[in-house]
C-alpha cells in the first residue's frame, strides 16, 4: 500500500488556493506559500498551514514565467514529487526536467474561470474537470501516481498524456479557439457598429474567451507556437470544405460525445497513455480498479 | 397621433408563439393562427383570439421556405401591413416585396434559443433584444411604425436598417460563427478523442451553436451565401495577422462596446438608417422622442 504523502502549494490564487482548500476540506496535511500575504492570510483562513518547508507532493501554482524561481527562495525536500498546473507542457518538462529530473511530472487541470487571484479561491473548482497528468519515458510511475492521487482527491479525473500530446491536443481545443474568438471579433467591429450592435447569442459564445487578458492570451498562443499553428491549420482546411459538408461534421464532433465505460489498466505507462488517446480518463472510481492503485478513500 | 392597430401573428412556435403571448400581456388584441392544432390551443391558452382573419400588423413567424405560402389560406385585410421574423432579408424582401409591394416591412428579432416550438414561448423572450426592422427605398415610413412600435412594446429595441446592410450584418454576427463552431469542432475531432476529452470552457462557447440542427444551420448559411462569403473572407483575413495584433484587436472589439447615448433623429429614413449604421437603436424610451412617434403606453 502506497502511502499518502502531504501536499505542498506554491501560489495561492484561484488555481493554487483552491486545490489547498479543496485537499485541505478532504482532511490532508497541506503546506501553502505565496509571496502575496494577502494571499497566505486568506489560505490560512481556510485551515493551510503557511510555510516555506515544502514536502511530499510540491505543486506550484504560479504563471508560467515565474515557474522556474518559484521554489529558489524555498525548502524543498530531498525526495518531493514536484508538479506544475501550467496550460503548456513541453517548454516546462524541457525546464523544470532538467532542474528535478525524473521527480517532475507535469499536470495541467483544465478548468479555472476568467477571474483570477485569492479572491476566486473555489474548492469545488476541480469537481468534474479533466485534469491531465504527463507520463513521459523517464517519469517514476510511482510519482505520476501521487500527482493522479493529488488531482482525483479534488474531484477531478485524470488523464494520461505526454507533454507533446498535450499541448496538440490544447492547442485544438483552447489555444485555437481564442484565436478564432479574436478574429471573429475583430472581423465584426470591421463590418461596423450596426453589426456588432445586432450581435445576440452566437457572436457572444463564439466571442467570449477573447475578453481575457490580451497579454495573457498572446503568451499562451506563442507559448505553444508549432502545436497552435498546426491546429489552425487544420481549422483553415475545414473552412474551405463545402458548407454542408462543414456543418455536419462540426455538428457530428459535439453530439457524438466520447464514449466513458469503465475499464481496467496495469499501471503501466504505455497502458495510461493509450487510455488518455483513446479518450479516457482515470477517475476516482476507476482507480480503484487499477492494479496496484490504493486511492486516498477521503 | 397613429391609431394602434391590431396584431395578427401567424406561425406559433418560439417567436410567434412568445410574441403574441407577449402582446396579449401588454393588453394588445391579437389574433394567432397555426397549422398544428396543438400550437393554436396553447396560444389560445395564453389569451390569444384564434382566427383566419388576419389585420392591422400581420407576423409571419414561419421557417423562411413556408414564408411565401404561410397567408395563402389566410383571409388578410387588404391595408394589413405585413412582416416577417426571418433570418435573413435580402431574398425575404424580394419574394414578399413583390407580392405586397409597400404594405411589407421585414423584420428580425435577434433572439430565440435552442429550443423551438409553441412548448417553448416565452413571453419575455424578447426583452432587451435588439430587432432588426428593414427600411427600403419604397417603405411606407407610417408601417415601419407601426412594425417597430409591436417590437418596442413586448420589450426590444428597433434597429433600423435596410436588408441588404441587415444581412451584412448577420453573417459577421451570426453566419460566420456557426461556421467557424463547426470548424474548430471538426478539427479538434481530427485532433483526437484526447483533445475532445481535455475540452473545457473556451471549446464549448465556441461550439455551442453547432449543436443546433444541422440542416437548419446549412440552409441559413447558404441562404445568405454571398454576404457569409464576404464574412468569412474578413476573419481569414484577420487570423493571417500577427498572433499580438489579432487577440489585441479582438480584445478591443469585444470590450469596446458600442457607446449609447439618447439623441433624437426625425422620422425620416435616411435619419433612421444613419442611427441603425452607426450602431443605435430606437429604444421604447427614445421613442417618445422621434418626432411624430406615439408609442403606446402600455
Amino acid at each position: 500500500m502506497m502511502p499518502v504523502p502531504p501536499v505542498s502549494v506554491v501560489g495561492l490564487g484561484q488555481l493554487g488556493g483552491s486545490l489547498a482548500a479543496a485537499l485541505v476540506a478532504a482532511g490532508r496535511p497541506v503546506t501553502g506559500w505565496d509571496v502575496d500575504p494577502a494571499a497566505r492570510d486568506a489560505a490560512a483562513a481556510r485551515g493551510v498551514r503557511i510555510g516555506r518547508e515544502l514536502d511530499g507532493v510540491v505543486v506550484l501554482a504560479v504563471p508560467l514565467p515565474a515557474l522556474a524561481t518559484a521554489l529558489d527562495d524555498l525548502d524543498v525536500a530531498p525526495d518531493a514529487t514536484v508538479t506544475d498546473l501550467g496550460s503548456v507542457k513541453t517548454p516546462v518538462l524541457a525546464e523544470l526536467g532538467a532542474r528535478y529530473g525524473s521527480r517532475y511530472v507535469g499536470g495541467h487541470p483544465m478548468c479555472g474561470t476568467e477571474r483570477s487571484g485569492h479572491e476566486a479561491t473555489d474548492p469545488a473548482l476541480f469537481t468534474g474537470a479533466r485534469w491531465a497528468v504527463c507520463l513521459e519515458a523517464g517519469t517514476e510511475l510511482a510519482r505520476w501516481l501521487r500527482v493522479a492521487e493529488v488531482a482525483l482527491q479534488v474531484g477531478a479525473e485524470v488523464v494520461p498524456v505526454t507533454a507533446a500530446d498535450h499541448d496538440d491536443a490544447v492547442a485544438a481545443i483552447s489555444h485555437v479557439p481564442h484565436l478564432l474568438a479574436a478574429a471573429l471579433a475583430a472581423a465584426a467591429a470591421e463590418a461596423g457598429p450596426l453589426a456588432l450592435n445586432l450581435a445576440a447569442g452566437s457572436f457572444a459564445g463564439g466571442t467570449r474567451v477573447i475578453g481575457s487578458d490580451p497579454e495573457f492570451v498572446t503568451a499562451m498562443v506563442e507559448g505553444n507556437a508549432g502545436p497552435t499553428a498546426a491546429a489552425l491549420d487544420r481549422v483553415l482546411a475545414q473552412l474551405s470544405r463545402p458548407w454542408h459538408e462543414l456543418v455536419a461534421a462540426g455538428h457530428a464532433a459535439v453530439t457524438g460525445g466520447v464514449g466513458r465505460r469503465p475499464v481496467r489498466v496495469p499501471v503501466d505507462r504505455q497502458a495510461l497513455l493509450a487510455l488518455g488517446r483513446a479518450g479516457g480518463a482515470v477517475t476516482y472510481r476507476l482507480a480503484a480498479f487499477v492494479e496496484g492503485w490504493v486511492p486516498e478513500s477521503g
